[in-house]
Protein backbone atom coordinates (compact mmCIF):
# COMPACT_ATOMS: atom_id res chain seq x y z
CA UNK A 1 0.00 0.00 0.00
CA UNK A 2 1.86 3.16 -0.92
CA UNK A 3 0.82 6.48 0.80
CA UNK A 4 1.44 10.41 0.59
CA UNK A 5 1.51 12.75 2.70
CA UNK A 6 2.17 16.61 3.51
CA UNK A 7 5.56 16.86 5.95
CA UNK A 8 5.37 19.99 8.23
CA UNK A 9 8.53 20.80 10.40
CA UNK A 10 10.45 23.34 11.75
CA UNK A 11 14.15 22.98 10.31
CA UNK A 12 16.27 24.15 12.87
CA UNK A 13 17.17 21.54 14.45
CA UNK A 14 17.92 19.18 11.23
CA UNK A 15 20.47 18.55 8.46
CA UNK A 16 18.14 18.98 6.19
CA UNK A 17 15.42 16.68 4.55
CA UNK A 18 17.44 13.80 3.31
CA UNK A 19 18.94 10.89 5.35
CA UNK A 20 22.58 11.35 6.01
CA UNK A 21 24.32 8.71 8.23
CA UNK A 22 25.20 10.19 11.83
CA UNK A 23 23.06 13.61 10.85
CA UNK A 24 19.70 14.29 12.29
CA UNK A 25 17.54 14.79 9.17
CA UNK A 26 13.23 14.29 8.53
CA UNK A 27 13.95 11.73 5.75
CA UNK A 28 15.52 9.59 8.79
CA UNK A 29 12.77 10.90 11.58
CA UNK A 30 9.88 9.71 9.17
CA UNK A 31 11.94 6.34 7.87
CA UNK A 32 12.46 5.68 11.81
CA UNK A 33 8.75 6.07 13.06
CA UNK A 34 7.72 4.25 10.06
CA UNK A 35 10.44 1.18 11.25
CA UNK A 36 9.32 0.95 14.61
CA UNK A 37 5.47 1.05 13.42
CA UNK A 38 6.25 -1.92 11.00
CA UNK A 39 7.57 -3.97 13.44
CA UNK A 40 11.16 -3.29 11.91
CA UNK A 41 10.55 -3.46 8.46
CA UNK A 42 13.64 -0.80 6.72
CA UNK A 43 11.15 1.92 5.03
CA UNK A 44 12.12 4.32 2.44
CA UNK A 45 10.34 7.42 2.74
CA UNK A 46 10.90 9.62 -0.66
CA UNK A 47 10.36 13.49 -0.75
CA UNK A 48 9.29 16.05 -3.34
CA UNK A 49 12.36 18.45 -2.38
CA UNK A 50 15.15 18.17 -0.88
CA UNK A 51 15.32 21.01 1.96
CA UNK A 52 18.86 22.03 2.99
CA UNK A 53 19.98 22.57 6.85
CA UNK A 54 17.95 24.57 8.61
CA UNK A 55 14.99 24.69 5.83
CA UNK A 56 11.62 24.74 7.07
CA UNK A 57 8.48 23.41 5.30
CA UNK A 58 4.58 23.91 6.13
CA UNK A 59 4.18 22.01 3.02
CA UNK A 60 6.76 19.17 1.92
CA UNK A 61 5.06 16.10 -0.07
CA UNK A 62 6.33 12.70 0.83
CA UNK A 63 5.40 9.27 -0.46
CA UNK A 64 5.83 5.72 1.38
CA UNK A 65 4.96 2.04 0.68
CA UNK A 66 3.69 0.44 3.87
CA UNK A 67 3.95 -3.18 4.44
CA UNK A 68 1.91 -3.65 7.63
CA UNK A 69 -1.60 -3.95 8.42
CA UNK A 70 -2.27 -0.87 10.15
CA UNK A 71 -4.77 0.92 8.22
CA UNK A 72 -4.03 4.73 7.26
CA UNK A 73 -5.99 6.44 10.47
CA UNK A 74 -4.26 4.08 12.69
CA UNK A 75 -1.08 4.73 10.96
CA UNK A 76 -1.72 8.46 11.12
CA UNK A 77 -2.49 8.20 14.79
CA UNK A 78 0.82 5.77 15.25
CA UNK A 79 3.05 8.17 13.71
CA UNK A 80 1.88 11.35 15.62
CA UNK A 81 2.84 9.65 18.75
CA UNK A 82 6.31 8.25 17.60
CA UNK A 83 7.40 11.66 15.38
CA UNK A 84 9.32 14.22 17.69
CA UNK A 85 8.02 17.79 18.15
CA UNK A 86 9.74 19.63 15.39
CA UNK A 87 7.97 17.26 12.49
CA UNK A 88 4.79 16.28 11.42
CA UNK A 89 2.79 14.38 8.98
CA UNK A 90 -0.62 15.02 7.30
CA UNK A 91 -3.48 12.74 6.56
CA UNK A 92 -2.29 9.97 4.31
CA UNK A 93 -3.60 9.60 0.93
CA UNK A 94 -3.67 6.26 -1.40
CA UNK A 95 -1.70 6.64 -4.37
CA UNK A 96 -0.36 3.94 -7.20
CA UNK A 97 2.36 1.97 -6.28
CA UNK A 98 4.90 3.65 -8.75
CA UNK A 99 4.04 7.24 -7.12
CA UNK A 100 7.14 9.26 -7.11
CA UNK A 101 7.16 12.72 -5.12
CA UNK A 102 9.86 14.34 -7.25
CA UNK A 103 8.26 13.09 -10.60
CA UNK A 104 4.74 13.69 -9.62
CA UNK A 105 4.96 16.93 -8.48
CA UNK A 106 4.29 19.74 -10.85
CA UNK A 107 4.71 23.33 -8.97
CA UNK A 108 7.01 24.42 -6.00
CA UNK A 109 6.13 27.08 -3.83
CA UNK A 110 8.91 28.66 -1.35
CA UNK A 111 8.47 31.41 0.74
CA UNK A 112 11.84 33.53 2.02
CA UNK A 113 10.61 35.81 5.17
CA UNK A 114 12.48 39.08 5.82
CA UNK A 115 12.18 40.75 9.38
CA UNK A 116 13.09 44.43 8.10
CA UNK A 117 12.95 46.38 11.64
CA UNK A 118 14.52 46.21 14.64
CA UNK A 119 15.60 42.88 16.55
CA UNK A 120 12.51 40.30 17.40
CA UNK A 121 13.63 37.35 18.98
CA UNK A 122 10.41 35.82 17.74
CA UNK A 123 9.81 36.92 14.41
CA UNK A 124 13.55 36.21 13.67
CA UNK A 125 13.42 32.57 14.33
CA UNK A 126 11.75 31.87 10.87
CA UNK A 127 12.75 35.28 9.03
CA UNK A 128 16.27 36.49 8.30
CA UNK A 129 17.11 39.93 10.96
CA UNK A 130 17.75 42.85 8.38
CA UNK A 131 18.00 46.51 9.77
CA UNK A 132 18.84 48.25 6.84
CA UNK A 133 15.73 49.53 5.24
CA UNK A 134 14.64 47.29 2.12
CA UNK A 135 13.71 49.39 -0.96
CA UNK A 136 10.91 47.09 -2.24
CA UNK A 137 10.19 48.39 -5.19
CA UNK A 138 13.06 48.24 -6.73
CA UNK A 139 13.63 44.52 -5.67
CA UNK A 140 10.13 43.93 -7.76
CA UNK A 141 11.06 45.47 -10.57
CA UNK A 142 14.15 42.97 -10.66
CA UNK A 143 11.96 40.09 -9.90
CA UNK A 144 10.10 41.04 -12.73
CA UNK A 145 13.23 39.45 -14.92
CA UNK A 146 13.44 35.96 -13.40
CA UNK A 147 10.04 35.21 -14.29
CA UNK A 148 9.24 32.90 -16.94
CA UNK A 149 12.09 30.07 -18.43
CA UNK A 150 15.65 30.76 -18.41
CA UNK A 151 19.11 29.45 -18.06
CA UNK A 152 19.42 30.00 -13.86
CA UNK A 153 22.70 28.13 -13.85
CA UNK A 154 24.06 32.12 -12.45
CA UNK A 155 21.89 31.18 -9.10
CA UNK A 156 22.71 27.34 -8.35
CA UNK A 157 24.31 24.42 -8.42
CA UNK A 158 24.03 22.59 -12.03
CA UNK A 159 23.86 19.50 -12.43
CA UNK A 160 22.92 19.24 -16.07
CA UNK A 161 20.94 22.08 -18.07
CA UNK A 162 20.12 25.12 -15.35
CA UNK A 163 17.06 25.82 -17.66
CA UNK A 164 14.22 26.23 -15.56
CA UNK A 165 10.61 27.97 -15.12
CA UNK A 166 9.34 29.96 -12.21
CA UNK A 167 5.85 30.92 -12.84
CA UNK A 168 6.21 33.80 -9.96
CA UNK A 169 8.21 35.82 -8.11
CA UNK A 170 6.59 38.64 -5.49
CA UNK A 171 8.20 40.52 -3.28
CA UNK A 172 5.52 42.10 -0.59
CA UNK A 173 6.05 44.61 2.27
CA UNK A 174 3.46 44.35 5.54
CA UNK A 175 4.82 46.78 8.25
CA UNK A 176 8.38 45.57 8.88
CA UNK A 177 7.70 41.88 7.09
CA UNK A 178 8.96 41.88 3.67
CA UNK A 179 8.07 38.24 2.10
CA UNK A 180 9.28 36.95 -1.64
CA UNK A 181 7.13 34.10 -2.66
CA UNK A 182 8.90 31.80 -5.24
CA UNK A 183 7.12 29.48 -7.70
CA UNK A 184 8.60 27.17 -10.06
CA UNK A 185 8.05 23.72 -12.09
CA UNK A 186 11.66 22.70 -10.14
CA UNK A 187 14.66 24.31 -8.86
CA UNK A 188 18.24 23.94 -8.84
CA UNK A 189 20.23 23.54 -5.63
CA UNK A 190 20.38 26.29 -3.53
CA UNK A 191 18.44 28.60 -6.03
CA UNK A 192 15.94 30.36 -3.72
CA UNK A 193 18.53 31.58 -1.35
CA UNK A 194 20.63 32.76 -4.31
CA UNK A 195 17.76 34.37 -6.04
CA UNK A 196 17.06 35.90 -2.38
CA UNK A 197 20.33 37.22 -2.05
CA UNK A 198 20.59 38.84 -4.94
CA UNK A 199 17.07 40.58 -4.74
CA UNK A 200 18.81 41.93 -1.16
CA UNK A 201 21.79 43.16 -2.57
CA UNK A 202 19.12 45.25 -5.30
CA UNK A 203 17.08 46.62 -1.49
CA UNK A 204 19.95 47.74 -0.03
CA UNK A 205 21.31 49.36 -3.22
CA UNK A 206 24.24 47.44 -3.24
CA UNK A 207 23.31 46.21 -6.66
CA UNK A 208 21.29 46.90 -9.37
CA UNK A 209 18.29 45.30 -11.56
CA UNK A 210 20.54 45.79 -14.92
CA UNK A 211 23.44 43.67 -12.98
CA UNK A 212 20.56 41.09 -11.53
CA UNK A 213 19.95 40.67 -15.97
CA UNK A 214 23.68 40.88 -17.14
CA UNK A 215 24.34 37.94 -14.48
CA UNK A 216 21.34 35.74 -15.52
CA UNK A 217 22.41 36.47 -19.28
CA UNK A 218 25.83 36.00 -18.69
CA UNK A 219 28.25 32.92 -18.14
CA UNK A 220 29.39 31.65 -15.18
CA UNK A 221 27.56 31.69 -11.90
CA UNK A 222 27.84 35.04 -11.02
CA UNK A 223 25.31 34.80 -7.82
CA UNK A 224 25.94 31.73 -6.77
CA UNK A 225 28.39 31.82 -4.44
CA UNK A 226 25.78 33.99 -2.17
CA UNK A 227 23.33 32.43 -0.28
CA UNK A 228 20.69 34.36 2.11
CA UNK A 229 20.44 32.23 5.22
CA UNK A 230 18.31 28.82 5.36
CA UNK A 231 16.03 30.00 8.78
CA UNK A 232 14.14 32.38 6.37
CA UNK A 233 12.93 29.69 4.10
CA UNK A 234 10.55 27.33 4.16
CA UNK A 235 8.64 25.45 1.30
CA UNK A 236 5.09 26.28 1.51
CA UNK A 237 3.34 24.03 -0.88
CA UNK A 238 4.43 20.76 -3.47
CA UNK A 239 1.47 20.47 -5.73
CA UNK A 240 0.92 17.44 -7.58
CA UNK A 241 -0.64 17.30 -11.39
CA UNK A 242 -2.60 20.15 -12.62
CA UNK A 243 -1.85 23.15 -10.72
CA UNK A 244 -4.51 24.29 -8.35
CA UNK A 245 -6.03 21.01 -7.74
CA UNK A 246 -6.26 20.14 -4.13
CA UNK A 247 -7.48 17.38 -2.84
CA UNK A 248 -9.92 17.57 0.18
CA UNK A 249 -7.20 16.50 2.96
CA UNK A 250 -4.99 19.48 1.08
CA UNK A 251 -7.83 22.12 1.52
CA UNK A 252 -8.50 21.31 4.77
CA UNK A 253 -4.31 21.98 5.78
CA UNK A 254 -4.84 25.01 3.86
CA UNK A 255 -4.85 27.53 6.70
CA UNK A 256 -2.43 26.06 8.69
CA UNK A 257 -0.35 27.22 5.69
CA UNK A 258 -1.04 31.13 6.24
CA UNK A 259 2.04 33.25 7.11
CA UNK A 260 4.41 30.78 7.35
CA UNK B 1 20.55 58.48 33.99
CA UNK B 2 17.39 55.96 34.39
CA UNK B 3 15.93 54.67 31.05
CA UNK B 4 12.67 51.86 30.30
CA UNK B 5 12.52 50.19 27.62
CA UNK B 6 10.67 47.83 26.11
CA UNK B 7 11.90 43.75 25.72
CA UNK B 8 10.56 40.95 23.48
CA UNK B 9 12.22 37.12 24.37
CA UNK B 10 11.01 34.01 23.09
CA UNK B 11 10.65 32.46 26.54
CA UNK B 12 11.46 28.76 25.83
CA UNK B 13 15.08 28.10 26.91
CA UNK B 14 14.39 30.68 29.46
CA UNK B 15 12.94 29.75 33.32
CA UNK B 16 10.87 32.77 33.60
CA UNK B 17 12.13 36.62 33.92
CA UNK B 18 12.93 37.39 36.74
CA UNK B 19 16.53 36.40 38.32
CA UNK B 20 17.60 33.12 40.08
CA UNK B 21 20.82 31.66 40.99
CA UNK B 22 21.89 29.16 38.63
CA UNK B 23 19.08 29.31 36.20
CA UNK B 24 19.31 31.19 33.14
CA UNK B 25 16.50 34.10 33.21
CA UNK B 26 15.62 37.15 31.16
CA UNK B 27 16.26 39.63 33.87
CA UNK B 28 19.88 38.14 34.36
CA UNK B 29 20.96 38.23 30.73
CA UNK B 30 19.69 41.75 30.80
CA UNK B 31 21.77 42.66 34.10
CA UNK B 32 24.90 40.69 32.79
CA UNK B 33 25.12 42.72 29.93
CA UNK B 34 24.52 46.12 31.09
CA UNK B 35 27.43 44.71 33.71
CA UNK B 36 29.87 43.96 30.75
CA UNK B 37 28.69 47.78 29.63
CA UNK B 38 29.52 49.50 32.38
CA UNK B 39 32.76 47.99 33.37
CA UNK B 40 31.70 46.03 36.29
CA UNK B 41 28.97 47.75 38.24
CA UNK B 42 26.57 45.50 39.59
CA UNK B 43 22.81 47.44 37.55
CA UNK B 44 19.81 46.12 38.48
CA UNK B 45 17.44 45.67 35.91
CA UNK B 46 13.53 45.73 36.70
CA UNK B 47 10.58 44.44 34.79
CA UNK B 48 6.75 45.09 34.86
CA UNK B 49 5.58 41.83 34.99
CA UNK B 50 7.50 38.80 36.15
CA UNK B 51 6.28 36.15 33.34
CA UNK B 52 7.07 32.27 34.02
CA UNK B 53 9.35 30.31 32.77
CA UNK B 54 8.66 29.21 29.14
CA UNK B 55 6.06 32.03 28.78
CA UNK B 56 7.11 34.69 25.93
CA UNK B 57 6.94 38.68 25.67
CA UNK B 58 6.99 40.68 22.95
CA UNK B 59 6.27 44.13 24.96
CA UNK B 60 7.52 43.51 28.49
CA UNK B 61 8.89 46.58 29.85
CA UNK B 62 11.71 47.26 31.96
CA UNK B 63 13.76 49.82 33.51
CA UNK B 64 17.18 50.38 34.82
CA UNK B 65 19.88 52.82 35.91
CA UNK B 66 23.20 53.72 33.68
CA UNK B 67 25.98 55.08 35.77
CA UNK B 68 27.98 54.87 32.79
CA UNK B 69 29.37 57.56 30.28
CA UNK B 70 27.87 55.92 26.86
CA UNK B 71 24.81 57.93 25.10
CA UNK B 72 21.35 55.95 24.91
CA UNK B 73 22.11 55.09 21.29
CA UNK B 74 25.35 53.89 22.19
CA UNK B 75 23.75 51.57 24.59
CA UNK B 76 21.47 50.02 22.70
CA UNK B 77 23.99 49.48 19.76
CA UNK B 78 26.23 47.96 22.61
CA UNK B 79 23.35 45.75 24.21
CA UNK B 80 21.89 44.51 20.69
CA UNK B 81 25.95 43.43 20.38
CA UNK B 82 26.07 41.59 23.90
CA UNK B 83 22.47 39.97 24.23
CA UNK B 84 21.59 36.43 22.88
CA UNK B 85 19.43 35.85 19.87
CA UNK B 86 16.02 34.95 21.92
CA UNK B 87 16.08 38.50 23.59
CA UNK B 88 15.67 41.71 22.47
CA UNK B 89 15.41 45.25 23.52
CA UNK B 90 14.10 48.39 22.04
CA UNK B 91 14.73 52.10 21.84
CA UNK B 92 15.57 53.44 25.37
CA UNK B 93 13.36 56.06 26.80
CA UNK B 94 14.14 58.35 29.48
CA UNK B 95 12.86 58.60 32.62
CA UNK B 96 12.76 60.38 35.82
CA UNK B 97 14.88 58.50 38.76
CA UNK B 98 12.08 57.10 40.78
CA UNK B 99 10.13 55.24 37.74
CA UNK B 100 9.26 51.71 38.39
CA UNK B 101 7.99 49.59 35.94
CA UNK B 102 5.58 47.64 38.39
CA UNK B 103 4.11 50.69 39.56
CA UNK B 104 3.97 52.76 36.28
CA UNK B 105 2.40 50.15 34.10
CA UNK B 106 -1.60 50.72 34.08
CA UNK B 107 -2.16 47.95 31.75
CA UNK B 108 -0.90 45.06 30.91
CA UNK B 109 -1.72 42.79 27.33
CA UNK B 110 -1.73 39.20 27.41
CA UNK B 111 -2.19 36.58 24.36
CA UNK B 112 -2.74 33.15 24.99
CA UNK B 113 -2.46 31.21 21.24
CA UNK B 114 -4.12 27.88 20.90
CA UNK B 115 -3.01 26.14 17.38
CA UNK B 116 -6.92 24.41 16.93
CA UNK B 117 -5.91 21.76 14.06
CA UNK B 118 -3.63 19.06 13.25
CA UNK B 119 -0.44 18.90 14.44
CA UNK B 120 1.60 21.50 13.43
CA UNK B 121 5.44 22.58 14.31
CA UNK B 122 5.70 25.45 13.44
CA UNK B 123 2.46 26.80 15.01
CA UNK B 124 3.16 25.29 18.22
CA UNK B 125 6.08 26.32 19.02
CA UNK B 126 4.49 29.71 20.14
CA UNK B 127 0.83 27.88 20.70
CA UNK B 128 -0.70 25.16 22.59
CA UNK B 129 -1.80 22.08 19.90
CA UNK B 130 -5.30 21.15 20.54
CA UNK B 131 -6.60 18.17 17.97
CA UNK B 132 -10.20 18.59 19.81
CA UNK B 133 -12.63 21.51 18.14
CA UNK B 134 -12.94 24.06 20.46
CA UNK B 135 -16.67 25.45 21.24
CA UNK B 136 -15.70 29.39 20.61
CA UNK B 137 -19.53 30.50 21.03
CA UNK B 138 -19.46 28.76 24.50
CA UNK B 139 -15.82 30.22 25.63
CA UNK B 140 -17.26 33.78 24.55
CA UNK B 141 -19.76 33.25 26.66
CA UNK B 142 -17.99 32.40 29.33
CA UNK B 143 -15.09 35.16 29.04
CA UNK B 144 -18.07 37.76 29.68
CA UNK B 145 -18.13 36.69 33.00
CA UNK B 146 -14.72 37.76 33.97
CA UNK B 147 -14.43 41.19 32.39
CA UNK B 148 -15.05 43.95 35.59
CA UNK B 149 -13.21 44.33 38.83
CA UNK B 150 -13.80 40.62 40.66
CA UNK B 151 -11.69 38.81 42.96
CA UNK B 152 -9.95 36.38 40.99
CA UNK B 153 -8.67 34.40 44.12
CA UNK B 154 -10.22 31.18 41.87
CA UNK B 155 -7.87 31.70 39.36
CA UNK B 156 -4.54 32.57 40.99
CA UNK B 157 -2.04 32.30 43.86
CA UNK B 158 -3.24 34.94 45.95
CA UNK B 159 -0.83 37.05 48.55
CA UNK B 160 -2.91 39.70 49.88
CA UNK B 161 -6.65 39.80 48.26
CA UNK B 162 -7.26 38.65 45.17
CA UNK B 163 -9.34 41.37 43.31
CA UNK B 164 -8.29 42.49 40.07
CA UNK B 165 -9.83 44.32 36.84
CA UNK B 166 -9.98 43.31 34.00
CA UNK B 167 -10.65 45.15 30.94
CA UNK B 168 -11.01 42.49 27.94
CA UNK B 169 -11.13 38.90 27.59
CA UNK B 170 -11.66 38.24 23.98
CA UNK B 171 -11.81 34.87 22.96
CA UNK B 172 -11.67 34.70 18.64
CA UNK B 173 -10.99 31.84 15.73
CA UNK B 174 -9.25 32.62 12.58
CA UNK B 175 -9.35 29.34 10.99
CA UNK B 176 -7.86 26.92 13.35
CA UNK B 177 -5.96 29.83 15.48
CA UNK B 178 -8.18 30.50 18.67
CA UNK B 179 -6.34 33.63 20.51
CA UNK B 180 -7.39 34.45 24.04
CA UNK B 181 -6.48 38.15 24.72
CA UNK B 182 -6.67 39.36 28.41
CA UNK B 183 -6.09 42.92 28.99
CA UNK B 184 -5.85 43.68 32.74
CA UNK B 185 -4.69 46.30 35.36
CA UNK B 186 -2.40 43.70 37.47
CA UNK B 187 -2.79 40.03 37.50
CA UNK B 188 -2.20 37.49 40.28
CA UNK B 189 0.72 34.57 39.72
CA UNK B 190 -0.57 32.50 36.82
CA UNK B 191 -3.93 33.96 36.64
CA UNK B 192 -4.04 33.94 32.82
CA UNK B 193 -2.84 30.70 32.65
CA UNK B 194 -5.48 29.66 34.89
CA UNK B 195 -8.29 31.64 33.15
CA UNK B 196 -6.90 29.71 29.56
CA UNK B 197 -7.41 26.55 30.92
CA UNK B 198 -11.02 27.04 32.44
CA UNK B 199 -12.01 28.72 29.21
CA UNK B 200 -10.49 25.63 27.23
CA UNK B 201 -12.53 23.44 29.64
CA UNK B 202 -15.86 25.21 28.53
CA UNK B 203 -14.67 24.84 25.26
CA UNK B 204 -14.30 20.99 25.15
CA UNK B 205 -17.39 20.91 27.08
CA UNK B 206 -15.97 19.52 29.99
CA UNK B 207 -17.60 22.65 32.23
CA UNK B 208 -19.63 25.00 32.17
CA UNK B 209 -20.29 28.79 32.13
CA UNK B 210 -22.46 28.75 34.97
CA UNK B 211 -19.42 26.33 36.97
CA UNK B 212 -17.45 29.03 35.98
CA UNK B 213 -19.17 31.67 37.47
CA UNK B 214 -19.72 29.54 40.77
CA UNK B 215 -16.02 29.13 40.95
CA UNK B 216 -15.35 32.54 40.64
CA UNK B 217 -18.32 33.60 43.37
CA UNK B 218 -17.41 30.59 45.70
CA UNK B 219 -14.40 30.60 48.23
CA UNK B 220 -11.35 28.73 47.50
CA UNK B 221 -9.25 28.07 44.49
CA UNK B 222 -11.58 26.10 42.04
CA UNK B 223 -9.22 26.65 39.08
CA UNK B 224 -6.24 27.78 40.30
CA UNK B 225 -4.81 24.03 40.15
CA UNK B 226 -4.91 24.09 36.18
CA UNK B 227 -2.74 25.96 33.92
CA UNK B 228 -2.35 26.24 30.13
CA UNK B 229 1.00 25.48 29.21
CA UNK B 230 3.63 28.75 29.11
CA UNK B 231 4.79 28.23 25.96
CA UNK B 232 1.05 29.62 24.46
CA UNK B 233 1.54 32.98 26.37
CA UNK B 234 2.97 36.36 25.71
CA UNK B 235 2.78 39.28 26.77
CA UNK B 236 2.31 41.34 24.09
CA UNK B 237 2.11 45.04 25.92
CA UNK B 238 2.88 47.37 29.04
CA UNK B 239 1.16 50.61 29.05
CA UNK B 240 1.93 53.21 31.16
CA UNK B 241 -0.32 56.22 32.93
CA UNK B 242 -3.15 56.42 30.87
CA UNK B 243 -4.28 53.62 28.96
CA UNK B 244 -4.36 54.34 25.09
CA UNK B 245 -1.08 56.62 25.50
CA UNK B 246 2.03 55.95 22.73
CA UNK B 247 4.98 57.60 23.02
CA UNK B 248 7.11 57.88 19.54
CA UNK B 249 9.43 54.52 20.00
CA UNK B 250 5.96 52.78 21.23
CA UNK B 251 4.60 53.47 17.89
CA UNK B 252 7.11 53.19 16.17
CA UNK B 253 7.55 49.42 17.39
CA UNK B 254 3.61 48.93 17.10
CA UNK B 255 3.63 46.65 13.97
CA UNK B 256 6.30 44.25 15.40
CA UNK B 257 3.94 42.82 17.89
CA UNK B 258 1.02 41.65 15.42
CA UNK B 259 0.08 38.39 15.62
CA UNK B 260 2.29 37.67 18.16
Amino acid sequence: MRYRARVEYDGTEFAGFQAQPGRRTVQGELERALTHLSGGHRLRVDGAGRTDAGVHAAGQLIAFTWPGRLDARQLERGLGALLPRDVAIGRLVRVAPDFQPRRAASRREYRYSIWNGRPSPLRERWALGLRERLDVEAMQAAARHLVGRHDFSAFGRVQGHGIRTLHEVRVRRQGSLVTVDVTGDAFLRHMVRSIVAALVRVGLGQSTEQELVDAMRGPGRAFAGSLAPPHGLSLRRVVIGRPGRMDRSERQDEDRRRGI
